[in-house]
């Protein structure tokens, strides 16, 4: 009926990205349709750009454009220390913060039985290749406090802790600056749990 | 701190589109890397190749490859008769019952004096050098069913009206298959305006 195919097409291409349904696409296409053409492709040559340039580091799985990574090649780095994310994006969050000077594992996913993500689908083998190498003393995990993160958490506890490495998480609890009257059940448990000594 | 630019620079394009913001940037970016090449490609490619192709009919506004579009240059439809409407889909959808055949004006979007939206934003100066030149005996009203669609009728009618043309407006009323129970007041009230003698 509509034989504008390029349009059609466009929709059925947008429709491949995650939560992108028929409405969403055709919201895009059109906007894409009125925008002006250098706007409309410089989108299209940035996609390009970072399919030709953007990879996983092969040490760590970080994003970048040369191998390995601009954190893994750091020299002033704490190469006894690897601190294990769940995606990138937690990476950037931790090294905006500036606190910490080890390196990174990012596992690009966590473990979750329900969604059929098991552990050979996350980067667990290159993990526990660094692990056993190179002269690491600590491995820090930093999952999403969720199942899945939980799941990932002791799964890869298990699975050092016996090589002899300390294996440590990071806390979860009340967030500094916030009430305790407004925290959530869970954030509370976990805050008492991992109480400390003063 | 990220170094990975083309990265980053895809995620500042993607946020251009309607309702795209930080996070569903990242997540649309973290796709499109953990994507085969070909496919992510291929979604920037068909961006391109809509933008080098489809158009607006100069006639109709509705989108096409070749101009005038394949409504407007097929010699068997019914030129007596404009139905208009806000955007293609629209048409298309109207298209897909089968049961219109005449032509159409697609206003590339309605009269919205709060959103700043006035006559001379859409596409009123094309409708009425169509409904004065050809020999047009009727104009149906299909816009949606709200604020601007209202405005925009009221407008179009206001205009058209005194040339002499019959204008009309599609039904709004009880969808056909639901109950009466569950229809909201206003479409009631529209559904009694639109009364009809048995």
């Amino acid at each position: 009926m509509n034989n504008s195919n390029s349009f059609n097409r466009l929709i059925e291409e947008l429709k491949k990205l995650p939560g992108v349904g028929q409405k969403t696409a055709q919201r895009f296409a059109f906007f894409l349709l009125k925008m002006p053409a250098d706007d409309a492709k410089a989108i299209a040559r940035a996609v390009i750009d970072m399919k030709d340039k953007s990879k996983f580091c092969t040490v760590c799985n970080n994003i970048t454009e040369e191998d390995p990574c601009w954190i893994c090649r750091d020299a002033n780095r704490d190469r006894s220390k690897i601190l294990v994310v769940e995606e990138p994006s937690a990476l950037y969050t931790i090294e905006r913060t500036g606190g910490y000077k080890g390196l990174y594992h990012v596992m690009l996913g966590a473990i979750s039985p329900l969604d059929g993500i098991g552990p050979e689908d996350i980067k667990v083998e290159g993990l526990m290749k660094r692990v056993e190498k190179n002269g690491v003393e600590e491995v820090i995990l930093a999952m999403d406090p969720d199942m899945a993160g939980e799941a990932t958490t002791m799964y890869l506890t298990r699975l050092i802790k016996p090589i002899g490495i300390n294996v440590t998480r990071i806390a979860y609890g009340i967030p500094v600056g916030s009430d305790i009257e407004y925290a959530d059940e869970l954030t509370l448990v976990k805050s008492l749990e991992g109480r400390r000594g003063l």
